[in-house]
Protein backbone atom coordinates (compact mmCIF):
# COMPACT_ATOMS: atom_id res chain seq x y z
CA UNK A 1 0.00 0.00 0.00
CA UNK A 2 0.98 3.37 -1.06
CA UNK A 3 1.98 6.16 2.06
CA UNK A 4 -0.67 8.42 0.44
CA UNK A 5 -3.38 5.34 1.00
CA UNK A 6 -2.51 4.74 4.43
CA UNK A 7 -2.45 8.46 5.49
CA UNK A 8 -5.79 10.78 5.36
CA UNK A 9 -3.97 14.32 6.68
CA UNK A 10 -0.48 15.74 6.39
CA UNK A 11 0.44 18.35 8.86
CA UNK A 12 3.39 20.89 8.63
CA UNK A 13 5.48 22.71 10.41
CA UNK A 14 6.29 26.58 9.99
CA UNK A 15 9.17 27.51 11.30
CA UNK A 16 12.25 26.69 9.21
CA UNK A 17 10.00 24.29 7.25
CA UNK A 18 7.88 26.90 5.45
CA UNK A 19 9.60 29.92 6.10
CA UNK A 20 13.06 30.66 7.92
CA UNK A 21 12.94 31.94 11.71
CA UNK A 22 15.98 30.25 13.17
CA UNK A 23 18.20 32.90 10.74
CA UNK A 24 16.01 35.67 12.81
CA UNK A 25 16.66 34.76 16.18
CA UNK A 26 20.69 34.38 15.65
CA UNK A 27 20.80 37.86 13.70
CA UNK A 28 18.86 39.52 17.13
CA UNK A 29 21.53 37.65 19.82
CA UNK A 30 24.49 38.96 17.28
CA UNK A 31 23.20 42.62 17.75
CA UNK A 32 22.55 42.00 21.26
CA UNK A 33 25.97 41.31 21.54
CA UNK A 34 27.09 43.82 20.06
CA UNK A 35 25.17 46.70 21.55
CA UNK A 36 25.56 45.26 25.13
CA UNK A 37 29.32 43.76 24.84
CA UNK A 38 30.73 47.56 25.02
CA UNK A 39 29.26 47.37 28.76
CA UNK A 40 29.61 44.19 30.00
CA UNK A 41 32.89 43.62 32.75
CA UNK A 42 35.40 41.38 31.61
CA UNK A 43 35.28 37.80 32.91
CA UNK A 44 31.65 38.34 32.32
CA UNK A 45 29.67 35.80 30.07
CA UNK A 46 26.96 37.91 28.04
CA UNK A 47 25.69 34.46 26.15
CA UNK A 48 25.87 32.53 29.23
CA UNK A 49 23.65 34.94 31.06
CA UNK A 50 21.30 35.19 27.89
CA UNK A 51 20.95 31.56 27.76
CA UNK A 52 20.46 31.17 31.70
CA UNK A 53 17.54 33.64 31.90
CA UNK A 54 15.96 32.44 28.39
CA UNK A 55 15.55 28.91 29.58
CA UNK A 56 14.41 30.29 33.09
CA UNK A 57 11.88 31.63 31.81
CA UNK A 58 10.80 29.66 28.89
CA UNK A 59 7.97 28.20 31.81
CA UNK A 60 6.52 31.29 31.96
CA UNK A 61 6.74 33.04 29.30
CA UNK A 62 7.03 30.71 26.53
CA UNK A 63 9.22 30.45 22.89
CA UNK A 64 8.48 33.47 20.75
CA UNK A 65 10.27 36.77 19.75
CA UNK A 66 8.35 38.76 22.53
CA UNK A 67 9.79 36.34 25.51
CA UNK A 68 12.99 36.62 23.63
CA UNK A 69 13.09 40.63 23.85
CA UNK A 70 11.82 40.47 27.04
CA UNK A 71 15.19 38.14 28.35
CA UNK A 72 17.38 40.12 26.29
CA UNK A 73 16.23 43.14 28.52
CA UNK A 74 16.74 41.31 31.46
CA UNK A 75 20.05 40.13 29.93
CA UNK A 76 21.28 43.00 29.72
CA UNK A 77 20.59 44.64 32.86
CA UNK A 78 21.89 41.90 34.61
CA UNK A 79 25.19 41.52 32.88
CA UNK A 80 26.36 44.83 33.03
CA UNK A 81 25.07 45.37 36.67
CA UNK A 82 22.86 48.00 35.02
CA UNK A 83 25.79 49.85 33.70
CA UNK A 84 24.06 49.54 30.07
CA UNK A 85 22.27 53.02 29.11
CA UNK A 86 18.59 52.50 28.53
CA UNK A 87 18.69 53.80 24.98
CA UNK A 88 20.13 50.36 24.17
CA UNK A 89 17.38 48.59 25.52
CA UNK A 90 15.02 50.39 23.67
CA UNK A 91 16.96 49.59 20.47
CA UNK A 92 16.72 46.05 21.72
CA UNK A 93 12.76 46.20 21.92
CA UNK A 94 12.49 48.18 18.54
CA UNK A 95 14.17 45.20 17.00
CA UNK A 96 11.81 42.85 19.17
CA UNK A 97 9.25 44.81 17.49
CA UNK A 98 10.70 44.68 13.98
CA UNK A 99 11.27 41.14 14.18
CA UNK A 100 7.46 40.95 14.22
CA UNK A 101 7.33 42.89 11.04
CA UNK A 102 9.59 41.08 8.79
CA UNK A 103 7.71 39.36 6.12
CA UNK A 104 7.98 36.08 5.71
CA UNK A 105 10.44 34.57 3.73
CA UNK A 106 8.82 30.96 2.40
CA UNK A 107 11.89 28.28 1.93
CA UNK A 108 12.49 26.96 -1.48
CA UNK A 109 9.74 25.21 -3.08
CA UNK A 110 7.44 25.45 -0.50
CA UNK A 111 4.44 26.81 -2.58
CA UNK A 112 4.41 24.35 -4.56
CA UNK A 113 5.02 21.14 -2.66
CA UNK A 114 2.27 22.45 -0.57
CA UNK A 115 0.13 22.86 -3.83
CA UNK A 116 1.06 19.45 -4.50
CA UNK A 117 0.40 17.84 -1.18
CA UNK A 118 -3.25 19.53 -0.75
CA UNK A 119 -4.10 18.18 -4.17
CA UNK A 120 -4.81 14.70 -2.55
CA UNK A 121 -4.53 15.36 0.79
CA UNK A 122 -6.13 17.68 3.44
CA UNK A 123 -3.23 19.66 4.69
CA UNK A 124 -2.86 21.49 7.96
CA UNK A 125 -0.29 23.53 9.64
CA UNK A 126 0.58 22.75 13.59
CA UNK A 127 3.07 25.45 14.67
CA UNK A 128 4.62 26.59 17.82
CA UNK A 129 5.62 29.77 19.14
CA UNK A 130 4.13 33.38 19.64
CA UNK A 131 -0.03 33.38 19.15
CA UNK A 132 -0.03 36.24 17.35
CA UNK A 133 3.51 36.54 15.64
CA UNK A 134 2.84 33.20 13.79
CA UNK A 135 -0.90 34.00 12.98
CA UNK A 136 0.70 37.06 11.26
CA UNK A 137 3.18 34.58 9.70
CA UNK A 138 0.81 32.12 8.43
CA UNK A 139 -2.02 35.26 7.31
CA UNK A 140 0.88 37.10 5.76
CA UNK A 141 2.42 33.79 3.82
CA UNK A 142 -0.18 33.58 1.04
CA UNK A 143 -0.40 29.85 2.35
CA UNK A 144 -3.31 30.40 4.54
CA UNK A 145 -5.76 29.36 2.18
CA UNK A 146 -4.23 25.94 1.67
CA UNK A 147 -4.65 24.79 5.56
CA UNK A 148 -8.04 22.99 6.77
CA UNK A 149 -7.04 24.16 10.25
CA UNK A 150 -4.15 25.96 11.97
CA UNK A 151 -2.83 25.36 15.47
CA UNK A 152 -0.76 27.17 17.12
CA UNK A 153 0.54 25.36 20.36
CA UNK A 154 2.59 25.78 23.60
CA UNK A 155 4.63 22.66 23.05
CA UNK A 156 4.63 19.99 20.37
CA UNK A 157 4.51 16.87 22.63
CA UNK A 158 2.07 13.67 22.56
CA UNK A 159 -0.63 15.38 25.18
CA UNK A 160 -0.82 18.71 23.08
CA UNK A 161 -0.72 16.64 19.32
CA UNK A 162 -3.37 14.08 20.86
CA UNK A 163 -5.41 16.82 22.15
CA UNK A 164 -5.31 18.84 18.62
CA UNK A 165 -5.68 15.80 16.29
CA UNK A 166 -9.15 14.65 18.57
CA UNK A 167 -10.54 18.60 18.55
CA UNK A 168 -9.80 18.30 14.48
CA UNK A 169 -11.43 14.76 14.72
CA UNK A 170 -8.12 13.54 12.89
CA UNK A 171 -7.46 9.79 13.44
CA UNK A 172 -3.57 9.91 14.84
CA UNK A 173 -3.12 6.55 12.69
CA UNK A 174 -3.89 8.29 9.38
CA UNK A 175 -2.33 11.35 9.96
CA UNK A 176 1.76 11.80 8.53
CA UNK A 177 3.34 15.49 10.13
CA UNK A 178 6.30 16.58 8.52
CA UNK A 179 8.72 19.15 10.03
CA UNK A 180 12.66 20.10 10.48
CA UNK A 181 12.62 18.61 14.39
CA UNK A 182 12.86 14.92 15.25
CA UNK A 183 12.23 15.70 18.66
CA UNK A 184 8.57 18.26 17.53
CA UNK A 185 7.42 16.88 14.16
CA UNK A 186 8.35 12.86 13.84
CA UNK A 187 8.55 11.41 18.18
CA UNK A 188 5.08 12.41 19.28
CA UNK A 189 3.42 11.34 16.09
CA UNK A 190 5.26 7.79 16.19
CA UNK A 191 3.79 7.86 20.00
CA UNK A 192 0.57 8.34 19.00
CA UNK A 193 0.80 5.21 16.13
CA UNK A 194 0.87 8.21 13.42
CA UNK A 195 3.73 8.99 10.85
CA UNK A 196 6.67 11.58 11.03
CA UNK A 197 8.16 13.24 8.03
CA UNK A 198 11.21 14.82 8.72
CA UNK A 199 12.73 17.18 6.46
CA UNK A 200 16.02 18.26 8.12
CA UNK A 201 16.66 22.76 7.78
CA UNK A 202 20.22 22.01 7.86
CA UNK A 203 21.84 18.72 7.03
CA UNK A 204 21.36 16.41 10.20
CA UNK A 205 20.94 13.12 10.43
CA UNK A 206 18.67 12.56 13.64
CA UNK A 207 17.26 9.06 12.07
CA UNK A 208 18.82 6.41 13.77
CA UNK A 209 18.52 7.29 17.28
CA UNK A 210 14.69 6.73 17.25
CA UNK A 211 13.28 3.33 17.39
CA UNK A 212 10.68 2.61 14.41
CA UNK A 213 9.64 -1.09 13.98
CA UNK A 214 6.65 0.01 12.14
CA UNK A 215 8.62 2.06 9.46
CA UNK A 216 6.32 5.18 10.20
CA UNK A 217 9.46 7.82 9.58
CA UNK A 218 11.08 9.21 6.91
CA UNK A 219 14.05 11.64 6.48
CA UNK A 220 13.65 13.11 3.16
CA UNK A 221 15.89 15.79 1.49
CA UNK A 222 13.48 18.22 0.55
CA UNK A 223 9.52 19.51 1.44
CA UNK A 224 9.08 19.29 -2.67
CA UNK A 225 10.04 14.99 -1.79
CA UNK A 226 6.58 14.90 0.60
CA UNK A 227 4.30 14.27 -2.91
CA UNK A 228 6.16 11.78 -3.99
CA UNK A 229 6.73 10.14 -0.68
CA UNK A 230 3.11 9.89 -0.45
CA UNK A 231 2.94 8.30 -3.80
CA UNK A 232 5.51 5.36 -2.63
CA UNK A 233 5.07 2.16 -1.35
CA UNK A 234 5.22 1.58 2.76
CA UNK A 235 8.04 -0.78 3.47
CA UNK A 236 6.41 -2.61 6.13
CA UNK B 1 -38.80 26.39 26.04
CA UNK B 2 -36.27 26.56 28.66
CA UNK B 3 -33.02 28.27 27.88
CA UNK B 4 -31.36 25.31 29.00
CA UNK B 5 -33.04 22.68 26.44
CA UNK B 6 -32.21 25.42 23.54
CA UNK B 7 -28.27 25.19 24.57
CA UNK B 8 -26.07 22.43 24.46
CA UNK B 9 -22.73 23.87 25.44
CA UNK B 10 -21.87 27.21 27.21
CA UNK B 11 -19.16 29.30 26.97
CA UNK B 12 -17.55 30.72 29.47
CA UNK B 13 -14.89 34.00 29.08
CA UNK B 14 -12.07 33.60 31.43
CA UNK B 15 -10.01 37.04 32.55
CA UNK B 16 -12.59 39.08 34.92
CA UNK B 17 -15.24 36.43 34.28
CA UNK B 18 -13.59 33.55 36.20
CA UNK B 19 -10.54 35.45 37.79
CA UNK B 20 -9.30 38.98 38.42
CA UNK B 21 -6.88 40.52 35.25
CA UNK B 22 -7.32 44.16 34.90
CA UNK B 23 -6.22 45.05 39.07
CA UNK B 24 -2.60 43.24 37.98
CA UNK B 25 -2.58 45.84 34.83
CA UNK B 26 -3.79 48.66 37.16
CA UNK B 27 -0.98 48.00 39.35
CA UNK B 28 1.69 47.17 36.72
CA UNK B 29 0.70 50.71 35.50
CA UNK B 30 1.04 52.50 38.38
CA UNK B 31 4.46 51.40 39.42
CA UNK B 32 5.44 51.90 36.32
CA UNK B 33 4.10 55.49 36.53
CA UNK B 34 5.88 55.75 39.76
CA UNK B 35 9.42 54.55 38.46
CA UNK B 36 9.97 56.10 35.55
CA UNK B 37 7.86 59.37 36.51
CA UNK B 38 11.10 61.01 38.22
CA UNK B 39 12.44 60.27 34.38
CA UNK B 40 10.17 62.02 32.67
CA UNK B 41 10.91 65.74 31.61
CA UNK B 42 7.97 68.33 32.82
CA UNK B 43 4.99 68.76 29.62
CA UNK B 44 5.58 65.29 28.74
CA UNK B 45 2.69 63.24 29.05
CA UNK B 46 3.84 59.76 30.44
CA UNK B 47 0.23 58.08 30.32
CA UNK B 48 -0.13 59.11 27.02
CA UNK B 49 3.03 58.15 25.85
CA UNK B 50 2.42 54.43 26.78
CA UNK B 51 -1.10 54.21 25.97
CA UNK B 52 0.10 55.64 22.38
CA UNK B 53 3.10 52.65 21.89
CA UNK B 54 0.21 50.07 23.47
CA UNK B 55 -2.11 50.91 20.62
CA UNK B 56 0.69 51.19 17.95
CA UNK B 57 2.09 47.85 18.90
CA UNK B 58 -1.23 45.76 19.28
CA UNK B 59 -1.28 44.66 15.61
CA UNK B 60 1.94 43.42 15.92
CA UNK B 61 2.45 42.39 19.34
CA UNK B 62 -1.31 41.51 20.61
CA UNK B 63 -2.97 41.57 23.88
CA UNK B 64 -1.15 40.23 26.92
CA UNK B 65 1.49 40.57 30.11
CA UNK B 66 4.42 39.88 27.30
CA UNK B 67 3.43 43.15 25.43
CA UNK B 68 2.51 44.95 28.06
CA UNK B 69 5.97 44.56 29.11
CA UNK B 70 7.76 45.18 25.86
CA UNK B 71 5.54 48.77 25.77
CA UNK B 72 6.25 49.74 28.91
CA UNK B 73 9.78 49.10 28.16
CA UNK B 74 9.61 51.79 25.01
CA UNK B 75 7.92 53.88 26.69
CA UNK B 76 9.55 54.40 29.37
CA UNK B 77 12.69 54.90 26.93
CA UNK B 78 10.71 57.55 24.59
CA UNK B 79 8.97 59.30 27.01
CA UNK B 80 12.42 60.28 29.07
CA UNK B 81 14.53 60.89 25.98
CA UNK B 82 16.26 57.78 27.39
CA UNK B 83 17.18 59.47 30.64
CA UNK B 84 15.85 56.53 32.57
CA UNK B 85 18.23 54.33 34.63
CA UNK B 86 18.44 50.56 32.84
CA UNK B 87 17.84 49.39 36.33
CA UNK B 88 14.49 50.54 36.27
CA UNK B 89 13.84 49.14 33.21
CA UNK B 90 15.30 45.70 34.04
CA UNK B 91 12.42 45.89 37.29
CA UNK B 92 9.86 46.61 34.80
CA UNK B 93 10.65 43.21 33.27
CA UNK B 94 10.99 41.88 36.22
CA UNK B 95 7.59 42.75 37.75
CA UNK B 96 6.22 41.51 33.83
CA UNK B 97 7.86 37.97 35.11
CA UNK B 98 6.44 38.03 38.31
CA UNK B 99 2.74 38.91 36.78
CA UNK B 100 2.99 35.88 34.59
CA UNK B 101 3.90 33.95 37.84
CA UNK B 102 0.94 34.97 39.78
CA UNK B 103 -1.25 32.71 41.56
CA UNK B 104 -4.78 32.81 40.09
CA UNK B 105 -7.37 34.50 42.05
CA UNK B 106 -11.18 33.12 41.20
CA UNK B 107 -13.73 35.64 41.30
CA UNK B 108 -16.21 34.63 44.46
CA UNK B 109 -18.74 31.74 43.66
CA UNK B 110 -17.08 30.82 40.39
CA UNK B 111 -16.16 27.18 40.87
CA UNK B 112 -19.35 26.25 42.53
CA UNK B 113 -21.12 28.34 39.28
CA UNK B 114 -19.03 26.35 37.02
CA UNK B 115 -20.08 22.81 38.79
CA UNK B 116 -23.86 23.62 38.70
CA UNK B 117 -23.64 24.29 34.74
CA UNK B 118 -21.12 21.47 34.28
CA UNK B 119 -23.93 19.42 36.18
CA UNK B 120 -26.31 19.97 33.28
CA UNK B 121 -24.44 21.43 30.43
CA UNK B 122 -21.37 20.85 28.81
CA UNK B 123 -18.73 23.87 28.94
CA UNK B 124 -15.70 25.02 27.28
CA UNK B 125 -13.77 27.69 28.01
CA UNK B 126 -12.41 30.61 25.03
CA UNK B 127 -9.84 33.57 26.69
CA UNK B 128 -7.97 36.43 24.33
CA UNK B 129 -4.31 37.40 25.25
CA UNK B 130 -0.69 35.52 25.42
CA UNK B 131 -0.79 31.82 25.03
CA UNK B 132 1.77 30.64 28.01
CA UNK B 133 0.31 32.84 30.47
CA UNK B 134 -3.62 32.05 29.66
CA UNK B 135 -2.61 28.14 29.49
CA UNK B 136 -0.99 28.82 32.96
CA UNK B 137 -4.13 30.35 34.43
CA UNK B 138 -6.40 27.44 33.29
CA UNK B 139 -4.15 24.79 34.41
CA UNK B 140 -3.43 26.60 37.76
CA UNK B 141 -6.85 27.37 38.55
CA UNK B 142 -8.21 23.61 39.40
CA UNK B 143 -10.65 24.20 37.14
CA UNK B 144 -9.73 22.92 33.74
CA UNK B 145 -11.10 19.41 34.35
CA UNK B 146 -14.35 20.68 34.26
CA UNK B 147 -13.82 22.58 30.35
CA UNK B 148 -14.15 20.13 27.73
CA UNK B 149 -12.47 22.75 25.23
CA UNK B 150 -10.19 25.36 26.21
CA UNK B 151 -8.97 28.47 23.34
CA UNK B 152 -6.67 31.04 23.69
CA UNK B 153 -7.30 33.21 20.65
CA UNK B 154 -6.25 36.73 19.30
CA UNK B 155 -9.18 38.35 18.94
CA UNK B 156 -12.76 37.57 20.34
CA UNK B 157 -14.44 38.24 17.11
CA UNK B 158 -17.22 36.74 14.59
CA UNK B 159 -15.28 35.12 12.34
CA UNK B 160 -12.67 33.64 15.34
CA UNK B 161 -15.93 32.08 17.32
CA UNK B 162 -17.14 30.59 13.92
CA UNK B 163 -14.01 29.11 13.21
CA UNK B 164 -13.41 27.68 16.73
CA UNK B 165 -16.98 26.57 17.16
CA UNK B 166 -16.70 24.50 13.72
CA UNK B 167 -13.06 23.00 14.73
CA UNK B 168 -15.05 22.00 17.95
CA UNK B 169 -18.09 20.60 16.51
CA UNK B 170 -20.59 23.10 17.96
CA UNK B 171 -23.75 24.55 16.23
CA UNK B 172 -23.66 28.09 17.36
CA UNK B 173 -27.40 28.14 17.31
CA UNK B 174 -27.02 25.90 20.58
CA UNK B 175 -24.02 27.63 21.86
CA UNK B 176 -24.21 30.53 24.62
CA UNK B 177 -21.20 32.52 25.78
CA UNK B 178 -21.11 33.80 29.31
CA UNK B 179 -18.91 36.85 29.98
CA UNK B 180 -17.92 40.11 31.58
CA UNK B 181 -17.39 42.24 27.79
CA UNK B 182 -20.18 42.60 25.77
CA UNK B 183 -18.13 43.78 22.60
CA UNK B 184 -16.12 40.47 22.86
CA UNK B 185 -18.50 37.86 25.10
CA UNK B 186 -21.90 38.94 23.66
CA UNK B 187 -21.77 40.39 19.86
CA UNK B 188 -20.20 38.07 17.97
CA UNK B 189 -22.50 35.32 19.34
CA UNK B 190 -25.68 37.45 18.98
CA UNK B 191 -24.03 38.13 14.87
CA UNK B 192 -23.57 34.45 14.50
CA UNK B 193 -26.86 33.19 16.06
CA UNK B 194 -26.09 32.20 19.27
CA UNK B 195 -26.73 33.53 22.75
CA UNK B 196 -25.07 35.82 24.98
CA UNK B 197 -24.63 36.01 28.43
CA UNK B 198 -23.44 39.36 30.23
CA UNK B 199 -21.99 39.00 33.65
CA UNK B 200 -20.29 42.86 34.01
CA UNK B 201 -17.38 42.62 36.45
CA UNK B 202 -17.86 46.47 37.29
CA UNK B 203 -21.25 47.62 37.43
CA UNK B 204 -22.04 47.92 33.89
CA UNK B 205 -25.32 48.21 31.49
CA UNK B 206 -24.38 47.96 27.90
CA UNK B 207 -27.10 46.02 27.16
CA UNK B 208 -29.26 48.55 25.86
CA UNK B 209 -26.71 49.77 22.64
CA UNK B 210 -27.42 46.18 21.21
CA UNK B 211 -30.39 45.33 18.73
CA UNK B 212 -31.32 42.04 20.06
CA UNK B 213 -35.21 41.21 18.77
CA UNK B 214 -34.32 37.06 19.37
CA UNK B 215 -34.02 38.12 23.05
CA UNK B 216 -30.21 35.98 22.34
CA UNK B 217 -28.78 38.49 25.17
CA UNK B 218 -29.23 38.77 28.70
CA UNK B 219 -27.50 40.57 31.65
CA UNK B 220 -26.94 38.70 35.35
CA UNK B 221 -25.73 40.38 38.67
CA UNK B 222 -23.58 37.89 38.99
CA UNK B 223 -21.71 34.10 37.21
CA UNK B 224 -23.56 32.33 40.27
CA UNK B 225 -27.20 33.19 38.44
CA UNK B 226 -25.95 30.79 35.17
CA UNK B 227 -27.51 28.40 36.15
CA UNK B 228 -30.50 30.03 37.38
CA UNK B 229 -30.78 31.52 33.92
CA UNK B 230 -30.21 28.03 31.67
CA UNK B 231 -33.47 26.95 34.05
CA UNK B 232 -35.35 29.71 32.91
CA UNK B 233 -37.72 29.83 30.26
CA UNK B 234 -37.13 31.64 27.47
CA UNK B 235 -39.09 34.90 26.65
CA UNK B 236 -39.12 34.68 22.81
Amino acid sequence: MRHGELIDVVGFDADDTLWRSQESFDAAEAMFFELVGPYTPEGVDLADSLRAIELDRVPLSGYGVKAFGLSMVEAAVTATSGRVPSSVLGAIVDHVHDMLRQPVELLPGVPEALAAVSATHRIVLITKGDLVHQTRKVRTSGLEHLFERVGVVLEKDVSTYGRLLDEWSIDPSRFAMVGNSVRSDVLPLIELGGWGVHVPYHSTWEHELVADPEHHFDTLDSIADVAAWLAAEHRH
